[in-house]
């Protein structure tokens, strides 16, 4: 975890970033449900997930996110902020024992409502051990102007 | 936690309900850094928060995110799944001991690619205890549709 | 989790509920372990346990009671409040890996000491995923009357 | 922890122990709910619960036991194991912040329906730092007999 | 967990004292991972660790120290206080499932910078199920002298 | 968390890093406590602490110890790796609330007993809020040698 001040303008499309790969395990899925009061048997009733089409427990959608956006949480810049994420979506189920790692690219620059801001997307793509994407989101960054300051 | 069989035709646009509240603890914040690996400073150096301008630990966005989506997991629709979230935004900073509940409604169905089902739009709002909008999602589902059974 | 009001009157016995399942884990063992602090080779020590007669690591009593009763906490009646347990009974080992569901009968229902209150009684059962009772136990509730408000 | 073999003949009626005390923090209550998945809003709402007659969150009864239970596991006694709890009490609500001790006497010692156990029961009371009473059980064991080795 | 006052005289170079086992779960590592923020893929990455000299993921060494001490913590002596650790060790890795015992001999007694006080020394050894040695290090008290109160 | 490739000769003596704030809070010692089994009244009793002269619970040495070290670990260096610690001590205690900082400074540079390992030093510090040293170590490396590659 560093600084590493980056105005609007430093931000360059196409930039992209990896991270380092998490095993998502068991522990990780009860302690999830625990935070979370979710419950469901998809994630925490191995017999009933026999039944099921996905044959076996699988993380929360909201772990799998959480988990993701917290691995690429290594660089804290003070001149944006976030403003949310859009486009989540869970294309795979996320087992227990799967691995995850996450790639990030500068998707898109454009203007803000704000003009001493522009908005900045960056596209999270998360993969499991077999390179098969689970999960993408757009995060949605709001970044200082350099000549605004 | 309940069955409840939900098909697109029983989905009705308008309809409305709301959580329980739950108070966001230091615990949790805590727990939520060490699920993600998130240690950025706005949510673990209480010291280093005094001198920004929010003055105090807020919560991850992706903890307001998990627990207020949890909150809203009481019924299980064996007909519905989830396909994920739409403009999720963070709208004030959520601080250690404010409470939290969340209100859902369904703001939109529509066709989805897919003939056999539909797409119902779930808007979720989060507020605090002065009743302040803290948090909003669109939670997209894909539901089956009676007659393509 | 919804509130649902029930006076005395209006408890039947004879009506039965039952509960999802959940699957116990080792993650849930290392967590009652930690929150106790009963770090009882029974619970801890594997390598202990394969000299014993349940030959692996078991959950803890208070575990399995404390999971049982929280998968049955779905309704808040705010006419009744808890009193207590009897004839709490372990009656089989929970093992790792075990998925548990909840089964409870109103079992009684009679006058209490205090005019205004009437007691009712759950019977309690915990079945593991070959249907054999590991736990059972009598949960007392004290019950508004509705004559008495 | 130590291992002290005790058999049905080694325990004397009116005999006491006393643990250390252990305060119960908000941490503990986040874990509890957890762990059970009670969210209900008398341990987890903060603003519900200004509301009650009880003002401010309570522990789960079930956190209480499970934290006294674990308090006085000192001692393993490979010559007996637990049966059960009766008489289960909750006499007042335990709160964020109190500390909890708890005192154990040997209070009855008899036949079991298998003649090679005799049963014993401890009855383990629960105070707070006030001194006040907050629970009771009784806790019965079988303890096996030495002439019946 | 007991009171036992021992004086620097009371101290007998020699004796020695083992403990229970514990077996260490993947629990216990993302526990540890969480607490301490290390989340480096030798403990959170299965798939990395295939291709690792050690193969799969193992405990941080800090998780493997804490629990070990944590395990010695049976006995409470006010005429003591922990000064520090000397020469930590780590001999080989522990993987998941591993169980750890340790061991404790007093190594060495000495008089100390202060009159008051005498130094002890407890060498403390910590062994898989295989007997192994996985970690040592040397535990250094100050204790009081009898003729000095 | 990024990998950064160190040699021996790379490594340059009085070269200094510090890390960013953490606060250590009550579920963090609740946390410990758990994972190590370690339920001492000095951390978890806070009427006995009442009446010691440090008068508030405390964190475990444990646990400061393992989250500052936990701190540190920013950079993978696959040409290093930990042989262990010397000099732990235990300056002053560590009070729920207190914000810890840690600076590491490359301390001392040696041959190892293998030839083609060299031994580092890194000398930790680990500060509170009022700048007060409240634990030192000595942080024990082996890197390889660029010419026994």
């Amino acid at each position: 975890m560093i600084f590493r001040t980056q105005f609007f303008e430093d931000y360059v499309t196409g930039e992209q970033r990896e991270t380092f790969g998490r095993t998502i395990t068991e522990a990780d899925i009860v302690t999830h449900a625990g935070q979370t009061g979710d419950f469901f048997p998809h994630h925490m009733d191995a017999e009933w997930c026999k039944n099921q089409p996905f044959k076996q427990r699988i993380a929360h959608g909201t772990l799998t996110f959480s988990v993701a956006i917290g691995m690429t949480a290594t660089e804290i810049n003070p001149e944006a902020f976030s403003k949310g994420y859009d486009r989540l979506r869970f294309i795979k189920p996320v087992y227990i024992g799967d691995t995850i790692r996450v790639t990030i690219v500068i998707s898109e620059k454009k203007e803000s409502k704000k003009p001493r801001f522009g908005q900045v997307t960056e596209h999270v793509e998360v993969f499991n051990q077999k390179n098969e994407i689970v999960m993408v989101c757009d995060h949605i960054l709001l970044a200082n102007k350099k000549n605004e300051e």
